[in-house]
């Protein structure tokens, strides 16, 4: 069973930069409620397993060291706060899980797991979250210090911030310690609840959880980090990981890796995804033509400096790119690899724009389907992250064409599963 | 013309704790969507200006050095983050504003201006923020430090970060920044949006601000601080104060001085008030007895105990209580007023249920509705802040009997004006 989660964020431009000025696009209305909760129950009626949020904290002044360009193309900024878009499509959904991205770097453990408590009780239990540290220099100045940490030091920290917030969420309250017994006046009983001591190198602590054991305690943890610190990490934390996408064979050894080093857990992982579909293959390639010429070189350009973390402005297209020294090491061998070894600025413009990183799956509805069906038989992925192109019509076409012919072929849940985010995914 | 907004906290006991043993209560139900979806409207349908989110970080341990009482009594604790319960009720009103407390002293003012900004996009302009510095030592724990700092400090601390926050939401963004044209594809010109540089004593920031143009820009600002020092941070920074009420002497004499303070600025005043309301005065009376016999002693104590800073476990019932080097001083003196002159622990308690902290305004519901006409005219209060008692019934009469009332005495508007919360509030 494939299982599927709409990838999106709350901006004009998240991975396929320039689609908003396509006119049937309607991503410049992110910032109005009902554009969600329009979304939310699209999705649900689709029984998409979750929503997820992708969410980034600073901007993308890398390229031509400028947030200009990324504040000219919308390049995930303007950005609002994806914690706060959940409570209203939880309103109006029953069954959608919702995987949000928060940075662990600038968030007191204390207060973020209150707030991941009531995320899982208003939504009953449908909360998930992308453990993410951050990798932006424009980020830490905005906090007020001079850079970021370390790439392996963030980690570091967020294996211990991991522990605290896993203890508040796990060890604070029992699950019999609210008795809200009338008839005694017995509210919670307080041997049931206790202070968490933490005293370590990064964090210290001496409190009381705030919020009451939620439907699921802990959100559903997603992570995506590709690094081999990342990969550690996701093997020690994550019950889901997200991956880019790229060949076939090269995803199945990511999978397998990380599977083999979170042994005996189960780890599960949802692969990115970007259907272009028509009735037709035609249909399907002259759609993509038309998005095609609606793309932004400077949106994607922008975007992939901050992803490298080079500046690039100053290479010719197809001169090789070096790697400088505060280079995000993962994403460079990620995309050197997937431009024939070489980086080049053609070829990052090439992944950019509905290129590779998030490859347009481009055919019929029945050839999308059995490209993702086969696409998971091949490297064993659990499920897809679907990014957003033209919205709302790539969700409603995946709601309406992609989902039933995975039906049709025994490839996806005709109801969802009762429970839980984390229950139902399990399942 | 009053003003209404519904005083609330997203726990089982804000003020009148007890209450929830109560056969009709559903505070229990305060961690569930529907609970708060089912108020906003039926508040809305009343015409209320606003529901005012109470919040507080830390616990309540101070009696007795522990927070067993509070915990066994539900004394605002298990509580949640009130800014994730918003979003949920915007998708089910239109007019309804939100005044969510929050405590800045732990909250990077780079992410809260974030939140803040998207919550006035996803209410469409209907966000207020009740300020405050926090006052127990349990939250300094909870963040990893000993205790909080000194009373004065955490007001600099405070003028300080209002400037940040301020300069994120008024000058990072020009009015006309989003451009969102399709023609050209600028979605946003870079010539419009600026970083905002901060060095100064407790916060450093350099930093574009995350999010476009609200609808408010700045959330309609609230204050409640009693002391001198807390006045003139009102004075400063305030829109709306809230105060908590006593005879209309003392508060008329409280609104004339902020008045003063803040001229030529316009300041709106809110008085705390408890309505317990029948059909007759006798229903009224009975009602209120009925409600007293659920009344938590032991729940009033731990509350007034964290409220004041003293632990008067030790003192007899009548023993007047000394105050401590730790006491909050504001505090002290009203209770004390209030209590004739003495504080004892029997007018504490007196104070706390039921009593004279938010004195209960008992009678008819025509008797009602006169006594808060006349209480305004004599204090020269805007409105009203409306607590909790046995809930929903205590909502449900202030809409389907109060509101009605006010508005044959010509004293309650009939319908919501256009605009934000703050043009609805000033209008």
């Amino acid at each position: 069973m494939i299982r599927l989660n709409a990838f999106d964020m709350a901006c004009v431009g998240h991975i396929q930069h320039g689609m908003w000025t396509h006119p049937r696009d309607q991503s410049t209305h992110y910032h109005r409620l009902d554009h969600w909760l329009d979304l939310a129950r699209l999705l649900e009626r689709g029984l998409f397993d979750g929503l997820f949020l992708a969410d980034v904290l600073g901007i993308y002044d890398v390229l031509g060291g400028s947030a200009d360009a990324a504040i000219r193309n919308g390049v995930q900024v303007p950005l609002l706060d994806p914690m706060l878009v959940v409570p209203g499509m939880a309103a109006v959904t029953t069954h959608l899980g919702f995987g949000v991205t928060a940075n662990l770097s600038y968030e007191a453990p204390y207060l973020f797991a209150r707030r991941m408590s009531t995320l899982d009780h208003l939504t009953n239990g449908r909360i998930g979250w992308n453990i993410v540290t951050g990798y932006l220099d424009s980020a830490a100045r905005a906090m007020g210090l001079d850079r970021q940490q370390q790439h392996d030091d963030r980690y570091d920290l967020a294996d211990e911030y991991m522990e605290v917030v896993t203890r508040l969420w796990r060890e604070s309250w029992d699950d019999t310690a609210v008795r809200a017994d009338r008839a005694t006046g017995i509210y919670a009983d307080p041997a049931q609840v206790r202070r968490i001591h933490h005293n370590g190198p990064q964090y210290r602590l001496d409190a009381h959880h705030l919020v009451a054991p939620s439907p699921q305690r802990v959100p559903v943890l997603y992570q995506a980090g590709a690094s081999a610190r990342g990969i550690r990490f996701a093997a020690q934390h994550a019950e889901c990981v997200f991956l880019n996408g790229g060949p076939p064979d090269a995803v199945r050894a990511q999978i397998t890796a990380l599977r083999e080093a979170a042994a005996p857990r189960r780890i599960m992982a949802f692969v990115g995804a970007t259907p272009v579909m028509g009735r037709t293959e035609a249909e399907a390639r002259d759609k993509l033509e038309d998005y095609r010429r609606h793309a932004s070189v400077e949106g994607a350009l922008a975007h992939a400096a901050a992803s490298l973390g080079i500046d690039f402005e100053p290479f010719g297209m197809d001169e090789p790119i070096t790697a400088q020294s505060n280079a995000i090491q993962s994403n460079v061998t990620a995309m050197a690899r997937a431009s024939g070894g070489v980086l080049t600025k053609r070829g990052l413009i090439d992944q950019f724009i509905l290129g590779s990183r998030q490859k347009p799956i481009t055919g019929s509805v029945d050839q999308v389907a059995e490209t993702l069906i086969s696409f998971a038989a091949a490297t064993g992925a659990d499920g897809f992250n679907l990014s957003r192109t033209v919205a709302p019509e790539c969700w409603r076409e995946a709601v309406e064409w992609l989902v039933p012919a995975l039906q049709e072929r025994g490839a996806y849940k005709t109801a969802y599963a009762p429970g839980t985010y984390r229950e139902k995914l399990f399942s």
